[in-house]
């Protein structure tokens, strides 16, 4: 599939255009009409036997070869949206059901809002109007008329949520609310990139509404840990919990506190983010409620959400040269088996003995595949199987059946020091070993990736500091305490913003932009 | 909630907007202006208090009543959309769960394609753009700036997937491709109806791809098998499977394959369907593959898809009077308990003893709820959960107690024949009971659904015949070898079409409009 052998070199949107056109002339040619006006750099499609460019040579190169190689995504013909092919669904379809699982635990029910928001309702909220009117895709033409209103493809629901919380709330009784949607969003960005940034992707949205500040200020932020729970437990992903800027934060919360990542060419990945809403938008809708005694009042609300950019997120994570690396709890598959054979007689007892070690893993619970296919050669599969970031690989050759034991690579551990030979093939301790090994390149995948984060971390003290930690690529962390004005000449002098001030913060200090005592550190880097 | 004590009558949507005005005046004036082009009559709201319209009155509103009072869903600001409320929308997860579970083990995948396609793929395909266009919504602008080609909401995926298919299938080793998307899609409906026809809908869409013709209709058999099944063993909704004719076919399809539901007013309910796409939209997009010989030849394909309809179904299948009926399958409630004490000491021992048997109940993996609420009467919450279709009632009194006992009462069964007293509290006992009764609703609501559908399905040999059955509002079924004209004919003098040939055939006959021998009989029906 897709071995086209194009010339390998970055090519804009348009000539990728073209060279479908040249296969399919009838279907590519109209699309690329929506195209033309932002580009979109992307490398050709490579063949599938080809290795990826290597991480070390060129991360942003890298990122979007393993994609396209171990089939993750691809580009959907309108610029800037994607497929979300079947294994990079597979592991998105992980992230949702152990979210949708503790959503559930915390008292939330899923249900779902129309899409089609009229375009009145997203002004009606000064700074969120400000925040999302550039990036609007509006259906103007229904059922061959043109609209009286023109209608806004969902970029977010918040508006939508308070007209019907209208509705449905009238007394401190009908308080919280608590709901979430698994839903798409649509908003029309300028420069993309796949799982990152698209105009379209998948996300969760949760919508809270609450009698008081305090309870929506302990909402928000119960479910920021819900996030900072999967990335490090489910993504192996160490993240940094924190409050974003005034700047940085949602068009229209009170606060945001976000999970923001280190990725390994580290930059920063805002990885989900929960907003305190205050009752910006229960002032803006009227959304009220009879408190205990008997006064009218504005809802207290949330909102939190988490998306496809985590599949990103977790690629750039763990990646390296050979492609990408699943942390298992996320990995669509999480063993996979290759038979090795080379005289025709020996086909029929390593098959065998793989069939029978496929049942046994499958029947515990591990996720599996058995490569069969006779026209790759061992080593094809086995750089295949490290491209799509399998875990474990099982080799079963003829001596092996002979032991009756099978070897057990790791995809985190590169060549023979990633081997153990001479597992037996027996049900309690195979399974035994898979688990435990399973486990262990869990925690390592977290332990390595919070080292590289740590080690890439500089507490600063001035600003020129920071100009030098930032230019040399890495996060700079120092008080800060200067205005919006100050953190947009940063950002104009450096490229980097402040990502979030932790949580976790050290003593107070001097701010390292207006020299004055500040309480708090912030954490600054250049970012996805 | 929404107790607003609106005078009943059924008003227009304007209306409606009207007396939100006078409550939100920020809320809905804007909205409105989508809103006047196409009136939908829906009854006013009702106080949740009131009992819903009876059935056996005003089947259409007692419909739209029983989804108001059970919050099932409700309206978005524009018109035709619908809002998803939590009960409803627990009933459809209960539906995606099963049918992506099946999905998966007959070897589908799931993936994701972006929703918006560029204009000129729906033009590709003949009678697909015939039949779609008149129910588009167009993207005209994006990101401030008009686009160059009006982009579509996709309302269904055929073009989108056939032109990433066209990328990846080269060989006959790509096929077969079985995938599915769970997603929103978009029709620009005049006459919209919650759940049954709504402006934008929540299904899944499964799409296939084959080397062989056989292969492909093999497959379109399988699904529609699996939503038959989903209906009669989940939904307790028996239905006819069936071809539809050429008229009523999907746009793009050879064949069309549908489950037909009886609902209890007598009028069809299409509530699944599954398409053999023979070469259609091969051809449009070139999307070919190297067979074993070498030759290029178009795939072979079906689509095939269930919708938030199904819950529709669900409700008009089972409704009574007193409201929605839920088969326990897909019950977000399955049993309730109700405790009940009048003088204060009771309440205790009472509260108690029900907080004892939820948590047996619960541990059991019966879905359950505990209606605590102390400002409502036992009677309120009685006919309060009937309303909701919850299938078991748990009643707790003082006596009970005294007696270590419960009264267990069936939603299907009116008054004291549904009820079982002196059921004893202790679990093997309790757990044991509940189970046989609630399998014996499912099948119960079942065995009734079928002998209502039975006793208003009636065999014709005679056009004649065929109006007066179709007048009663019953469904007629009779041989039938017309021209799409004679059908057209039909439709226009009777209001019913063809709503499909039915698998199960009876011996070969003549054609009620022709007279011609024909070796089928079709089923004719008023539908939804």
């Amino acid at each position: 599939m897709g071995a086209r052998g194009i010339a390998a070199g970055a090519l804009i949107w348009s000539s990728r255009k073209r060279c479908f056109c040249s296969i399919h002339a009838n279907a590519g040619s109209n699309a690329s009409a929506t195209a033309v006006e932002d580009a979109e750099i992307r490398p050709a499609k490579k063949p599938v036997d080809e290795a990826v460019t290597p991480r070390s040579q060129d991360f942003s190169r890298w990122y979007l070869d393993v994609i396209d190689a171990a089939e993750l995504a691809d580009y959907g013909p309108v610029r800037g949206t994607m497929v979300i092919r079947p294994y990079g669904y597979a592991i998105w379809e992980f992230v949702q059901s152990w979210l949708d699982a503790k959503f559930k635990e915390t008292g939330h029910s899923n249900m779902y809002f129309p899409q089609l928001i009229p375009y009145s309702f997203i002004e009606k909220e000064t700074s969120h109007v400000e925040g999302f009117s550039p990036e609007l895709a509006l259906v103007t033409i229904g059922g061959g008329k043109e609209l009286e209103e023109k209608l806004v493809v969902r970029p977010t629901s918040e508006t939508m949520v308070n007209h019907m919380f209208a509705q449905w709330i009238r007394s401190h009784r009908d308080l919280p609310l608590l709901v979430n949607q698994w839903a798409n969003v649509t908003r029309w960005e300028r420069r993309t990139k796949p799982f990152i940034r698209t105009l379209e992707f998948l996300w969760q949205e949760g919508h809270t509404a609450h009698a008081t500040a305090q309870e929506a200020e302990e909402e928000a932020l119960r479910m920021i840990e819900v996030y900072r729970t999967f990335a490090v437990e489910q993504a192996a992903m160490p993240v940094i919990v924190g409050r974003k800027s005034r700047l940085e934060r949602f068009a229209g919360a009170t606060c945001t506190y976000t999970i923001e990542a280190m990725m390994g060419d580290r930059r920063a990945l805002q990885a989900g983010t929960s907003h305190n809403l205050g009752q910006n938008f229960a002032r803006a809708f009227e959304t009220q409620f009879t408190d205990v005694n008997g006064d009218l009042q504005h809802i207290w609300q949330t909102s939190w959400g988490m998306s496809t950019r985590m599949v990103g997120g977790i690629i750039m994570t763990h990646g390296d040269d050979k492609g990408l690396m699943l942390p298992p709890k996320l990995a669509p598959i999480q063993v996979v088996i290759v038979p090795i054979w080379k005289k025709g007689d020996e086909q029929e007892s390593v098959l065998q003995a793989a069939h029978k070690v496929e049942s046994l893993v499958r029947a515990a619970g591990i996720r599996v595949k058995l490569d069969t296919f006779d026209q790759r050669t061992p080593g094809w599969k086995f750089n295949h199987w490290e491209l799509k970031g399998v875990p474990i690989r099982i080799e079963i050759g003829p001596k092996d059946v002979a032991n009756n034991s099978v070897v057990v690579a790791r995809r985190d551990v590169p060549g023979k020091a990633g081997k153990e030979f001479g597992i037996f093939m027996e049900r309690s301790v195979l399974i035994d070993h898979l688990r435990a090994k399973l486990d262990d390149i869990q925690s390592s995948l977290l332990a390595r990736a919070t080292e590289f984060r740590d080690s890439n971390i500089v507490d600063v003290n001035s600003y020129e500091e920071l100009k030098a930690v930032i230019a040399e690529g890495k996060w700079a962390r120092g008080p800060w305490c200067g205005s919006d004005d100050n953190e947009t000449t940063v950002k104009e002098e450096t490229g980097a913003t402040i990502r979030c001030f932790p949580f976790d913060q050290p003593e107070a200090k001097t701010c390292i932009f207006t020299n004055k005592t500040t309480h708090e550190v912030a954490i600054f880097a250049k970012s996805y």
